[in-house]
């Protein structure tokens, strides 16, 4: 049978091709796998290439000769401050380095802004909150906001960013829109990257709240798949000029660069929030890892440092996604049930079924071994309401088992076409 | 003039005393000193005696096979959560192990706390709130708490520990006390250790709000200054026993075992409230460091390696409490116009001044060249309310700073307290 839209297959020529999926399906199930394309994580290989930090750092004093082990520095130190200001496009003192994880930092920004309000606000706590949730978006992004009891309002996630003309005529006409989840380079799921643009449009809307934020996840920012390196939008300047200097909040972090478990995390954004930041955040700690952040500087050196590492991670995680999407191409190319990205950086491929067959396929993955991340959870509240959106993340598996995931993902996505198109 | 009560002096004798002292005073002023007594720090040589860590961990995987080095593993490590326990006295089901800060695990309880409320009650933001507050204490404990809004109920802090009484009485008839801070073993400032019955007292005493918390800051815990090594007591058992299992939060970290900065942070409780810890932390965060943690396992080994680690640090620091004792005993004993703590372990001397002099004292020194903790610290909003209470910190400068300091000191104390007289 020649390739064609199942929407144009006769009945029968239907139940044929039913029946060899499924066929097909019981096959894969029979070789009883267990391959996992669930969670951006980094592989071994990825991780061993940051192993020299092991052995770091060879000195306890920062270039100030301030001792790294002792307490203090809520800032952290100035030299890892300076790489990243450096690599993200910031001024030095628009910027801070803390902990192991940046999602950590953005619960501390949403429990200071819940509790005590930004500078240009009182304490969301108490007031109905809501959030822009560009969609299909990062499930962690909104578990948190609905961990706080905010509400989410979807709003399309394009080619080129955030629905920007949709956030604007929202946050225009109601003062409990007060932010915006953000993944502007290489976003979680999609790959998109927002655009200079979008980003202007963003910081420059006019809001009925005072203390509407952008939350800037730039989590991906050097994570390149490709030798074009995407510049991510400067939008920490853009909102200076657009005169809303305290609107984005950028957050970042080495998760995917050195360790996930053991990286250096930042928070970017106007010297006015930087403080704002470090006002709350003195009182509950007394400062972050330094000797982390100093294993980190003594291992890169520089900036060109950084790039040459991204370099190797790519060389690590391109050949995944080629070959992600060189069967996904190959198996469901001409059949008009599944559209797919193809992700010039980041962690992701976002893979469009049939609409109502995505918990479908997930099901039918599980059922042949291969778990994906749950239906819905690019979504608010976990709720897709087109059934239609699958994330997978090729990153941690070794090469053969991306080919054995994704073989298994495309039976699955023909077989719950044809299912719902038999029903 | 021999040494007699000030109060019992004559006029002239008063005023002999007092231009002996502002001569004494100004030979001091003269000398240029910079010396330093506020903050709990460990010293250089202490912080070099934990240097081993620097080259390590020596592997990648944990006891169970898990790399420490992605993501992952919320409540820490099983290795350092079970080393700990030993030494805490806890069962490893009941503690997690996190970050580097148990400052930042107190702010990250009393913030789920206060937006999602404890497991026996509703959300603390929005209603009015109290903790009682032993003095004198930590000033973290309480600027932590007016950062909150919450109100704070100075009671006394005995050589037993808090005075329980006064809390039952308290607690049992305001439903808005909701908390009281602890630090049992080696108090901070006084030194003191909360004994087995107050702390019986504690978690058994009628309290009108369910959901009351015992916030056990263990900081010193195993920080003794002599080979007695009091145990403090096992408050999380105790509640148990008397049927109040959720009541106790113990916090301790490895801050001033290892690296002030770079430690691991600890949480013990009840293991239902261990769960709802690790499900509000999960929003915020995918894991601690855990390279770091197995780090720490790495270099101790066992419980045994951290107390004979231990040993080490009161070497260094023993001495420097005997320098501080030495030279407050030979200038002040006999004037009756001081008071000051012999402390089993901990890092801090309470010195009580004459009444309405503290202040006096502490300008003295600073315009002398040695820094004190501002006025108050000790107490909720920086308000001694007897203008008494200074903390003196000797852990810090090397021993011949103790003693330069620990003679200002001295010498302001008597050149406060003979003007106060005089005037």
């Amino acid at each position: 049978m020649t390739v064609r839209a199942l929407s144009t297959l006769s009945a029968d020529e239907l139940d044929e091709f039913l029946a060899a999926q499924r066929t097909a399906y019981d096959t894969l199930v029979a070789r009883g796998l267990s391959l996992d394309l669930t969670r951006g994580k980094p592989s071994s290989a990825q991780l061993d290439l940051s192993d020299g930090l092991l052995g770091l750092p060879s000195t306890t004093k920062d270039a100030s000769g301030t001792d790294v082990r002792n307490y203090g520095g809520l800032a952290g130190i100035t030299e890892i401050r300076s790489l990243f200001a450096e690599l993200l496009n910031i001024d030095l003192e628009q910027i801070v380095a803390q902990g192991n994880s940046s999602l950590a930092l953005m619960r501390e920004v949403l429990t200071f802004l819940m509790l005590k309000g930004a500078i240009d606000g009182a304490p969301w706590a108490g007031q109905k909150v809501k959030f822009l949730c560009p969609v299909p978006g990062y499930d962690r992004h909104f578990a948190l906001l609905e961990w706080l009891g905010i509400e989410m309002i979807p709003i399309p996630m394009n080619a080129d960013g955030p629905d920007a003309d949709a956030a604007a005529s929202l946050a225009a006409n109601d003062p409990a829109i007060k932010g915006i989840w953000v993944v502007p380079t290489y976003a979680n799921p999609t790959g998109d990257v927002t655009s200079v643009e979008v980003a202007t449009k963003l910081v420059s809307m006019p809001t009925a709240a005072p203390d509407f934020k952008i939350f800037w996840d730039n989590a991906y920012a050097l994570h390149h798949l490709t030798s074009a390196e995407t510049k991510s939008a400067d939008v920490i300047s853009l909102a200076n000029v657009a005169g809303n200097p305290h609107r984005p909040i950028m957050f970042a972090s080495t998760s995917k660069i050195t360790y996930a478990g053991a990286g250096v995390a930042f928070l970017a954004t106007s010297k006015e929030q930087i403080a704002w930041y470090a006002d709350n955040l003195g009182f509950g700690t007394i400062g972050p890892d330094k000797v982390n952040q100093l294993r980190h500087v003594e291992f890169f050196k520089d900036a060109a440092g950084v790039r040459a590492h991204m370099g190797k991670h790519r060389e690590l995680l391109a050949p995944k996604f080629a070959e992600l999407s060189r069967i996904l191409d190959e198996r469901l190319t001409g059949y008009d049930v599944a559209t797919w990205t193809n992700p010039a950086g980041g962690y992701f491929i976002s893979l469009n079924v049939l609409d109502g067959t995505a918990s479908r396929v997930i099901e039918l993955a599980k059922a042949a071994g291969v778990a994906l991340t749950p239906a819905g959870s690019a979504f608010p509240l976990k709720f897709d309401p087109n059934d239609r959106n699958i994330r997978l993340a090729p990153s941690l598996p070794p090469i053969a088992e991306v080919t054995g995931a994704a073989e298994v993902v495309a039976t699955c996505v023909l077989l719950a076409a044809a299912e719902k198109l038999s029903s």
